[in-house]
């Protein structure tokens, strides 16, 4: 060995520590040999850790994403005739808009091919969610999705191992390694997904806020902002929302208890500041996709609701099945009269996870039953006594620690709090 | 289960890189962990990366040496009758010193307990060193050990598999990881080992400047600093000199070659730059160790090589017998004449490893006969067409890239170059 040069990987995590930009060779050569099992987890942890010291260049972050998005297949939708557009959610909590939007935007003329995920944490995922219906399965092929598409107008189903396998890989990595919480690392595990799926169009909703995975508005907006930007490099028409998290969107935080209320809004009968939220992403939705159509009609006229039932139907779910219920409930009331000036969306999320509608390690089970209903929201007036959150599990053991995690999440004052607006700021390219 | 807490090892990551300062429970608990491999590797590299972006605190230093050295043994050198000093290089381009300061300080009276390392990248092992000589062998136990320090006076072997376990793990991970370069991580690598080996004084030589792992006074500096309080913390009396590595020290740069010119100074024919150092670095040991003796002496009257000689007899090795001598020979010889004003010492070394010297795979083997002689030093006068440097290699298919490394190494120029002090700095608490 003439010259007994170190083996790559070592030479690029140096780079990286010392703030030196990589190459897109480098780069592919990376994700590539990690994906191959060449670059070993401790040296690709080590480099993800560097990352989120160091961040990554424009060019790094768009070769980042490519070559995440090349070890894997690309979806063609071209056999979809109407326009495909999708949307993504950073995560919140009773965040169970897709499950409106999808047949809502289905109804309106646009298809939306909508690749999901499950829980982590306290943020519930909307596979879990739909699971509680009796019959609905996540995971089809590809020939099975895009026939659902074309008959319902709208599909929610897991994404198949082969699509981005890069991102799963480090994504169980970053997990386990303090390594999730990086602006590029994000941006590029979404968008390489969203990306793969095939969809020509994605709103992004970007939350903001006690229960959001980016508590604060402007790591939200640099958030935003460069998946915006990945996309539009990527031949997605791209845009992004921020939202408020800091109290749960609706009322109900769970599995079952959300698809009810889902089911409840798409009848026209949803908590306004759900119903707020989803009809400005249907908006969006529909203007990336060059579709005319009035949203907020189709969801009071039982057409979003009919394509919900296609969708779950098409997937073998029974639309019409009673969904799991809790066997054990507690209130929590308040103390004082006066006006509910906060409820943390964090606090809840926490507490519904540890009802049991959440889970601490992949490999737990969710379950369905379990959940938080608000039954006041900031700015409802309430007086002494009067139940402000309903706790619901089929474990009563469980009661304890859910009521722990939210000491404090509720005030109340005399005075109505301000009422600061639902849809924060609108990026575009 | 009631509460999801995360497993403890990512707490430790999120609060490393987020710059919470972890208690000692958590060190102790991280490192036995680690050592027992119930933390994975891919999170230790996260977390010693974060370590590398933030540092450690004193506190936090002093827990992690002393949780490495109660991962395994600590000698106990209470039988050795004679004061014990050990001296510790962090490393440099023909750095034989140890192989003369040993018997040297053992001839003044104090005993040195030596447990030594093997070479990796351009910097030389003392262990690889002394393999030149037929017969001589690392590996003693503890009696063993023991019984070479009462009859030498000095032993230099290696440091057994019991001695500071968790070092050597997290060494091996280091390297891979590009989380060598860590003041704090070095620092509790060199003295946990130390502190560990039971010597009731230490000498650091920490090493500055093209040759040297820390190229910069500052770094080294505070490298030295760190260390002398460690040990100061750990009741071993330490100070540290802080020497130049611009230049190779002494001519032979090797391994077979460096014991040959080790011998010559142990007859008082040193070259003048390497007995420096070593005499300062025996005063220093001499004083700590409590003993009034002039080391200067016992280099010139016989008594050290003596030690010299019985230590290598008493590890198995014949003193006497011929080293091995390299089948190729190349000179480089300088094209006009002047003053030799610089030869790089990082480059004579990566010379030197390159002709097979050194080793680039921990598994990898070293050829005793290669390495490089430097026919002529900084501040000599050279003619032109005078051969500068010697390049000895067993594999002459090694020359090409040997001499590519030393493109631009040798600076000629009309003027004698300065003459910065060889002992630049010294350290005590």
């Amino acid at each position: 060995m003439a010259d007994p040069a170190p083996p790559a990987a070592i030479d690029l995590i140096l780079a990286k520590r010392d703030g030196r930009v990589l190459t897109d060779t480098e780069i592919d050569w990376l994700i590539a040999s990690y994906t191959a099992g060449a670059v070993a987890d401790e040296q690709m942890s080590a480099l993800l850790m560097a990352v989120y010291f160091r961040g990554m260049a424009p060019g790094e972050l768009r070769a980042w994403t490519s070559a995440m998005i090349s070890s894997g297949e690309r979806l063609d939708l071209g056999s979809v005739a109407a326009p495909t557009v999708d949307k993504h959610s950073t995560g919140g909590v009773g965040d169970k808009v897709s499950l409106i939007l999808a047949p809502l935007v289905a109804s309106c003329g646009a298809a939306v091919p909508q690749l999901s995920g499950r829980g982590l944490g306290h943020t519930g995922g909307t596979l879990d969610k739909l699971e509680s219906i009796p019959g609905w399965r996540d995971a089809l092929s590809v020939d099975e999705m895009v026939a659902v598409l074309n008959s319902a107008g709208c599909v929610i189903c897991a994404a198949g191992a082969g699509l981005a396998p890069a991102d799963r890989r480090l994504y169980a990595l970053r997990d386990v390694t303090g390594t999730v919480e990086s602006i590029p690392l994000i941006a590029s595990s979404i968008m390489s997904k969203k990306i793969a799926e095939g969809t020509a169009a994605l709103v992004l909703d970007v939350k903001v806020g006690s229960g959001a995975f980016m508590r604060e508005l402007p790591a939200a907006r640099e958030l935003a902002q460069t998946m915006v930007a990945l996309g539009a490099e990527a031949g997605v028409r791209t845009s992004a929302l921020l939202t408020s998290m800091e109290a749960p969107l609706g009322r109900a935080v769970g599995n079952a208890v959300e698809v009810e209320e889902a089911v409840s809004t798409l009848r026209g009968a949803g908590p306004p500041d759900l119903v707020e939220v989803t009809l400005a992403l249907a908006r969006e939705m529909l203007a990336l996709a060059g579709v005319d159509a009035d949203p907020a009609a189709a969801l009071t006229d039982g057409r979003a609701l009919d394509r919900y039932r296609l969708m779950i139907a098409a997937q073998g779910g029974d639309p019409d099945a009673p969904l799991p219920q809790a066997r054990h409930r507690e209130v929590l009331t308040v103390g004082e009269g006066g006006w509910l000036r906060r409820l943390d969306a964090r606090a809840v999320g926490v507490a519904a996870w540890r009802l049991g509608a959440g889970r601490a390690r992949k490999e737990d089970d969710v379950n369905h039953a379990a959940g938080v209903i608000c039954l006041a929201k900031p700015g409802d007036e309430v007086t002494a006594g009067q139940p402000v959150l309903e706790l619901r599990t089929d474990d009563e053991t469980r009661f304890a620690a859910a009521i722990a995690a939210l000491a404090g999440a509720f005030e109340i004052g005399p005075e109505p709090p301000a009422t600061p607006p639902l849809v924060i700021e609108r990026i575009t390219t």
